[in-house]
């Protein structure tokens, strides 16, 4: 019987073998890659553990070459408990953060532990983990393997050891990989993106030639911590509702829906019931299929509140435009936080960020990815992020494009996503998979950008084009009025008026005359664009002044201030007294720009 | 205390939690694609539980539409004996494919559960299973459920029906999803691919609308089954050869060697131990770990013959042409099937084909990618097939080429990975992890491809310039001939030998004068081409011939053949007589191509 032949090859595989034989899946497919997966794994489960405990994160990395190549991560954080300590690092799929809905870097109690494993499988050393909960108490040290055939840890030593930090976790990991310095895909290049995106924390990095790098911490201010939230009835689906309503306490239909879920209250309990035509009493461990079937029908048909953000650490707008000038130096910067949807019942936004020009090379544009505030330095192509990019169509602004691919401009592009579940495409955490949701999300985001970026340029180019004209009218007019008064044979005229005329500004004119007693100053103020103008005009003075028109403010000098609203085409005219000196050389003006002002000096008094 | 509170939240993750969580991971991440995964995982199930059995595979898949989408694939393989059932449907990773070391479709134990989970999660049903092990014996029908916390089957119903086929598999399940017929990405487009590579296999599919789609079995050979070996001692890991040492029946080092390594005999065993400084009757149990390195090293150092393969099936250079070819109607075709070789202790060979010109338009490459016989349709910009088929610089071979992108050309390139264990970037098998190793083979794969494809095109090239020029010239000369001899008053002579010397052929001239008893023949000819000419000149002829220096072959016809050589600018001439008649109209030659060749006629006689 070839059935049952084939029926003793069936068996059982533990998830330690099975990411053993698949270690790539897990980023270590080859050695430099290798590498900075161990570095990512232990980096990131120390940031999380300092913010779950809202301390500032200090974190020490040191990678020391011998036969292979060292790890040493260290971190400032709550410490953890010695029962936990094994199966942390010793046990693939055991975690906080999993079953919790918030945004944090871990989500699979996978990374560290898989981190160990490789360490194993290529070196056969197994961890060393030093970890210390209270300053008064010494540090548990522990050397673990991961017994790959029923994935439980193997702990071959343990002991108590004296440790200089009053709190916080170190472990050590020696694995085969290659260190390698200058390169987009780097230990260096991750600390720095990790950096920029985590201002709160302090990085330090001694590397195998004993260079240190220090990544300083830019703001003392720990991001606000994210709340664990319950799932939303949005997006939920009909198998996790099933499982819901078999394992609820609740004892009636209507407390499970307010109990179990995030944003539903009394009257939306209520309104979702009857909607689905059932019992507000009904036990939820006895519903029908059918009758789940038409809870979620309900759900669906239902408007809630969207998810809470505080399950979510969005960077920000500000942080992003600030990160990204720092970092590439370029003129202009924008950026955008969308507002929190849910895909699958899971709370996600995104963020985005572009910066243009300066410094910039004008080739393709640079993308950079980001999920809950980890850099994704691999698989730019396989990620939803990249596919959502060039899926945009940034012709539309005014950008060179070939199809399906990144535009050609001067600019970098920062793409975030945060999401109680990013849905990266493979345990590695390297890419983000094609989710519609988000792929929406993204590409409103940077439409957004794009007009942005786009009313810029065009700006740019019309100020370019007009300045040009006007510097070609500001040299021949003069010469042109010249010749002509020669050979009229009258006096040079003030050309300034009308070429403010004829480039289309706003001029303006002081014109003093003077008596014994006092100066009287007249400002002629005329609009030769095609907009109307909200003026302030501005004058400073010493001495005594008179104006019946204007406000005016005393402090060592006398400002005279008068707001005046002028249509195109307009003049108007405002007259003041002085004995004394005028202090400012020109009118200042606020309510135009540069280069729509003769005559005057801009000016932002703010006053 | 901070970590005593962490520590309460930390649980253990049951992996089939893990995957309905992360179910994008396994290729579930929007309506479209999860049903073509789950079409995807039923039919290759399939297909290699067939191939076990030596059967060859005669699939059914019908896809109903109720509320949701129904998903039937039923299959005339082994069946699967009732305790299994359960497990391999209700269980993940459960299986008989990891830890063989052969090629097979199936490899983690994931993929068919997988789709289960996906059922009950999107709609709550069960999956229904029926399998039969032997004419004589009723069917099993199961309908199950996996118990996502424990990650076990859940046994809903089970009893014995009446099913019409001898014996096999079919499997039902009821998902949310959406059908799309016309695109790239679809049901359709994978079963294509599908049965291009597969050739053996026949499927008839029913469509939502009842349509029927057929593709037939068009080789009754199953290609021939793999062998299960055991690992190469090449690429081993020093992890995975502490877990083997520690693990074997073996009593001592060279019997540990020579049983549980394939490439290791009696000698190179020895070899082996020797070069690590070890002992042939240590107990492989008790080896230290630097004693481990050692025997690591050694092997590294030793040559051992590549691993066996049989444990791999290509699908072969002319399959792949022939498959191109009919496919895409190409003008040209080529194909490549590389040697096996090892990474990672995994042996893999890559096979590469071309098909150019014809009806394939001219735009970028499209790149068809396979693994162990899978079409590989998501994740093409995530994939190191496409990596390294981009890494390539095609503008060697003719092609425009954008810096890192596929190459503009009219062809369709495929590329097959064929291992024991492919390192997938995720459980979904959407696409490869970049190893090196495997990169290196796909390269030199296309590098060929390449060459090849170069020659090609240039000889076109060439062979177009040179009968443009041929043209011009057969078109012009014989007028120019005309008007000379009309004005030299002369008769108009045969340019045609003059013309094959100015073009530069190989002129064949039949020269025939007669007497009352026979006729004297005299073949003319003359190599004008710049390189020496071994040719074959044939004369078909009935009645009696003469010739001093040519071997007749007597059929119901003479043929008289001879072997001659001429060298640039030189004449040769043949002689013979003949009563009776010359069958074929020119003389036939072999070893010229027929754009160098005027006067005579191009043959492959082979004889």
């Amino acid at each position: 019987m070839i059935a049952e032949e084939l029926a003793k090859k069936q068996r059982e595989i533990s998830i330690a073998e099975f990411f053993e034989k698949n270690k790539h899946v897990l980023g270590y497919s080859n050695p430099s890659k290798s590498l900075i997966t161990c570095v990512k794994e232990a980096v990131e489960n120390s940031i999380d553990a300092c913010e779950d405990a809202n301390i500032l994160p200090d974190i020490f990395l040191k990678i020391d070459r011998n036969d292979n190549l060292k790890v040493t991560v260290e971190d400032n954080g709550p410490g953890i408990v010695k029962e936990q300590i094994s199966r942390i690092f010793g046990k693939l799929l055991y975690g906080s953060r999993f079953h919790a809905i918030r945004q944090s870097r871990g989500q699979q109690g996978i990374g560290i532990s898989g981190a160990v494993l490789y360490a194993q499988l290529t070196t056969g050393k197994p961890a060393v983990i030093i970890s210390k909960t209270s300053p008064d108490k010494k540090a548990q040290r522990i050397e673990l393997y991961i017994n790959t055939r029923k994935n439980e840890p193997e702990i071959v030593k343990e002991e108590f050891v004296d440790w200089h930090r009053a709190r916080g976790t170190r472990v050590e990991l020696e694995v085969s990989g290659i260190y390698v310095k200058e390169r987009k895909q780097s230990v260096l290049e991750y600390l720095k993106e990790t950096s920029v995106v985590n201002p709160h924390t302090k990085i330090t990095f001694i590397d195998t030639e004993g260079d240190i790098f220090e990544f300083k911490r830019v703001s003392e201010e720990l991001p606000q911590a994210t709340r664990e939230i319950k799932p939303h009835p949005h997006g939920i689906e009909l198998g996790t509702l099933m499982a819901m309503l078999r394992q609820t306490d609740s004892k009636d239909l209507k407390s499970f829906l307010k109990d179990e879920f995030v944003r539903v209250g009394d009257k939306i309990a209520q309104d979702v019931i009857e909607r689905a035509g059932l019992d507000r009493k009904q036990n939820p461990g006895k519903l029908s299929r059918e009758e789940v079937i038409g809870l979620l029908k309900a759900f669906k048909n239902t408007d809630f509140l969207p998810p809470p953000t505080d399950c979510l650490s969005p960077i920000g707008e500000s942080l992003i435009m600030k990160s990204l000038m720092a970092e590439y130096r370029g003129e202009w910067v924008y950026a955008v936080t969308r507002k929190p949807k849910v895909y699958s019942g899971h709370p996600f936004l995104v963020e985005a960020g572009i910066v243009y020009g300066g410094e910039i090379a004008s080739e393709k544009m640079t993308l950079l990815r980001y999920a809950n505030k980890i850099p994704l330095l691999y698989q730019q192509g396989g990620c939803a992020i990249t596919r959502a990019v060039e899926s945009v169509n940034w012709r539309n602004y005014g950008m060179q494009q070939s199809k399906g691919e990144l535009p050609v401009c001067p600019a970098v592009l920062m793409v975030h996503i945060a999401s109680t579940n990013v849905p990266y495409t493979s345990e590695s955490k390297e890419a983000v998979s094609y989710i519609p949701e988000i792929a929406d999300e993204i590409r409103l985001a940077l439409q957004e950008l794009g007009r942005k970026l786009k009313e810029y340029v065009e700006r740019k180019e019309r100020l370019k084009k007009k300045r040009k004209k006007e510097d070609v009218l500001s040299a021949v007019l003069p010469l042109l009025a010249r010749k002509v008064c020669q050979i009229l044979e009258k006096d040079e005229i003030d050309v300034d008026r009308i070429v403010a005329k004829i480039i289309g500004k706003v001029h303006i004119e002081r014109l003093v005359s003077e008596n014994d007693e006092y100066r009287e100053v007249n400002l002629k103020i005329s609009n030769f664009t095609n907009s109307r103008k909200e003026l302030k005009i501005y004058e400073i003075c010493s001495g005594e002044v008179e104006a019946s028109d204007a406000k005016i403010i005393q402090s060592s000098y006398s400002t005279l201030k008068w707001n005046v609203t002028i249509n195109p085409e307009d003049t108007a005219t405002l007259l003041y007294r002085i004995k004394g000196k005028i202090i400012n050389k020109k009118p200042m003006i606020e309510g135009v720009e540069e280069f729509e002002l003769a005559g005057g000096e801009v000016t932002e008094m703010n006053s």
